[in-house]
């Protein structure tokens, strides 16, 4: 939990892996951006600070659209309402594709991501980051104490992929669950190349900085990958 | 332990991830295949009957070599003590390259996949299995039941890589536990593509003939991957 609400309030700076996603950002200066899930806005923005051309932002949400629009206003960032589930992008049109936290809740992802690869031009890469699949299998996810008093992670289902429902910060929110397995062929199945692969965990520096974090190297939050054209 | 100690006594056929595995493997006839970490040899026969002009299976055990070399002796098949923490050979002398459940001990795997990567010649695969970090990371690994009576597997140190000490089989075994994008980044810092990476699990048919593999659903004990040169 930690990890997760500092975002909505800090943006980028409040997202502990957010420095170890950026690394994996190819230089922007006159690229066209697009971000699956913008959210807030705050990739888009810092994608325009670092020189990109264009950033197109897309998501479900008309509340998140409307505070991202209001936040800066750039002729070179537009935000459009999407349904991920059934994109449609022109083709060749983008340099990076982007996406935070976002894809695990696709359903329809192989096509989704034969949709970016279609929308990418050759040299182009994704970037994305979602739940990792130990995060999202457990049929009750969450901490509990083992015998000696350790804190683990408890994992079941963890082959079963689908849909799982959790009720944290909203109620009901359906994520689907894949294997880093799933992710990895659908990507090669799409037709990227796979570039780079990471279970996130916070550094020793973020840790002393914020001890609450310790915990979430017992388990990897997030996967992180770059998937190239 | 159900899927462990079949193999030992049935080969092949008694290792419930040798059908997900032997897909990855690309057609033997005429190649020049290395088997690292060959056992008692049962990939090395199989890799002839498929057609391979020339094995070599490598192991650390002069005693599993010993059985494997009076075990239908074949002047195509070579067997040779190696220690893969150290291993040499020739540049571009083998077409594929096979390990099953063994890279997971060694602890110079960046070393040694560069050994391999150089060992292959242009196209050539290397086709392996290890223990999923999932069965590996644990302090404690094995199953328990939560408060509902769901089994459940309690993972921690996901992300602490390093040496792990078990007493299963036998005393004082340690492996090497790293996370899926550390075997990632490793296989493509050493030249390769990563073609293919599964966390296997038994398949219906598998649980129907063998109910006690059920439980291998709930966390994936092997992960598996092809990487092309």
């Amino acid at each position: 939990g930690y990890t997760r609400l500092r975002r909505s309030v800090e943006g980028l700076d409040g997202a502990p892996e957010w420095p170890a996603l950026r690394v994996l950002v190819p230089e922007l200066a006159g690229r066209r951006v697009v971000d699956l899930g913008c959210g807030f806005g705050w990739f888009c923005r810092w994608a325009r600070h670092a020189g990109a051309a264009q950033v197109l932002g897309l998501d479900v949400s008309e509340n998140m659209l409307a505070r991202a629009r209001a936040t800066d206003p750039d002729a070179a960032v537009t935000y459009r309402r999407a349904d991920l589930e059934r994109l449609d992008l022109p083709a060749a049109s983008f340099d990076v594709a982007y996406s935070s936290l976002a894809l695990h809740y696709i359903e329809r992802l192989d096509e989704l991501l034969v949709q970016v690869r279609r929308a990418l031009v050759p040299g182009g890469r994704l970037v994305a980051s979602v739940e990792h699949p130990i995060f999202t299998a457990p049929s009750a996810p969450g901490w509990t104490r083992d015998e000696t008093g350790r804190e683990v992670w408890p994992v079941d289902r963890y082959l079963d992929e689908g849909p799982r429902t959790t009720n944290w910060l909203a109620e009901g929110v359906v994520k689907q669950h894949r294997t880093i397995g799933t992710y990895a062929r659908l990507l090669l199945r799409a037709g990227f190349t796979l570039s780079h692969l990471e279970e996130w965990g916070p550094t020793a520096q973020q840790i002393a900085e914020h001890p609450e974090y310790a915990i979430e190297r017992e388990r990897p939050a997030f996967l992180l990958f770059a998937a190239d054209c």
